[in-house]
Formats: C-alpha cells, sequence, structure tokens
C-alpha cells in the first residue's frame, strides 16, 4: 500500500463512520473503530474509553440531529474531520482527528467542539464581524 | 505533480508558516499567504480580509506566546494544522483548515480556536474527566 492508498482509505473511513450515525445504524458505526478505542474529547476533559461506550456516547447523544460533513483531509497517517450537527436551530461544531490500527479501523479520536464565544477587544481595525 | 506531491508541498507550507511565526519573522510569514487571503475566524465570527490585515493579526497578537505544532494532515487539496499556544500558563488550541492557491500558497483559512467548557450533564457513565 501506497502512502496515498492509505489517505484514500482513510478518507473512506471516515465518511463511512458519519454516514452511519447519520443512518443511525449503530452496528455499522461500531466496525469502523478498534475495540480498544480511546476518545479524547478536549473542551470538556473528557475520555471515552473502548468502542462500546463510544458507540452508547453518540447514540445516547440527545436530540434529533442532522450531521453535515463540511471537509475531510486524510493522509497516510491520519485525517481530520470538519462537521456542523444540526438540532433545530442550533448548530454545533465539530473537529476530530483521527488515529488509525494497522488494520484501517479508528483507534483514536482528539475531538474539538468548539463553542461561540465574543472575540478579545483591540483588534476591530484588522476584521470584519459577521 | 502528483496528488502525494501536492500533500508534500502543503505540509512544506504549513510548517514554514508556523515556523516563521514563531520566529516573528513578518515577512517570511507573509509570503506564505496569497495577497488576496480571507481568513474565516468561525467562533468569533471575525473575517480578516487581505494578507497585509492577516499578517498584521499576527504580529500584533498580545503575549509573550509560543507555538506548538502538534499535527498536520495534509492533501491534494488542502491541509488542516492543530497547534498549541502557550502563553505563560495559559494554553489555547487552534485548528486551521487551509485552502490553496495555484501556486501554492494559502488563500483561504478557516480558523477555530476552541476555548474549555462543562460537559453536559447526563453522559457520566460513558465518560472519565480529567
Amino acid at each position: 500500500m501506497t502512502v496515498h492508498d492509505d489517505a484514500v482509505r482513510h478518507r473512506e473511513t471516515v465518511l463511512g463512520l458519519w454516514a452511519a450515525c447519520q443512518d443511525r445504524d449503530w452496528t455499522r458505526y461500531a466496525d469502523h473503530f478498534a475495540p480498544d478505542l480511546v476518545c479524547d474529547i478536549w473542551q470538556t476533559r473528557e475520555l471515552v474509553r473502548g468502542r462500546a461506550d463510544w458507540v452508547r456516547f453518540n447514540a445516547e447523544y440527545p436530540g434529533d440531529w442532522r450531521i453535515e460533513v463540511v471537509r475531510v483531509v486524510t493522509d497516510g497517517d491520519g485525517a481530520v474531520s470538519w462537521v456542523r450537527v444540526h438540532v433545530g436551530d442550533q448548530h454545533m461544531t465539530g473537529v476530530s482527528f483521527f488515529t488509525f490500527a494497522p488494520d484501517g479501523r479508528v483507534s483514536r479520536i482528539d475531538d474539538h467542539w468548539p463553542e461561540p464565544y465574543d472575540p478579545p477587544a483591540g483588534r476591530e481595525h484588522l476584521v470584519e464581524r459577521y
């Protein structure tokens, strides 16, 4: 396998796991992850250990959410996805860094879920607000 | 140029711009960006338009900050970096999605600077806090 083959395979894995999540197909979703998966959720300083709990974490996530994949970048070593999760008129941003086991399953996720906040003062001369 | 060549070139560009930023070498930093660069800073809903203002935005950023590049993922289309910015005992996380002009310079940045917050209730049975 070349670096490019691995990057293509990682892209398919990332798109596949988000599609399975959107479909609430938790058996198919689980198959994208190594049994000893660790997910580190940085902003809330939470660790989820093991595929079973990770699948429950997602299956139990409240609300009638819809996932929009904005962008996926992959290389031979890993992958990143940027998603928007829409729940009614609430829109969340998620950025996930994926690490892969040799068999191609995801072995680690570093998850960032940034929330909106106001900019610090002092840079108004350089920016446009929207 | 193959997809792999582009991915390698994009990695060099991303590592180069962070190194120039860390060195406060604003001439070298500027050379990584297209003149009509747009930077969209999602959490604060700010747009910086043009390379000149983007360089000033960074040059004027307060504090004696130090940049640590945690991870860079690149492919033929784009790149992502995850950095930590250390200012005294404050540690910020930045995730930047880069889009490139045909000449290899960065034409767009989608910047996420997630801040810490407390997790929602109801998932304590699935996570470990740290």
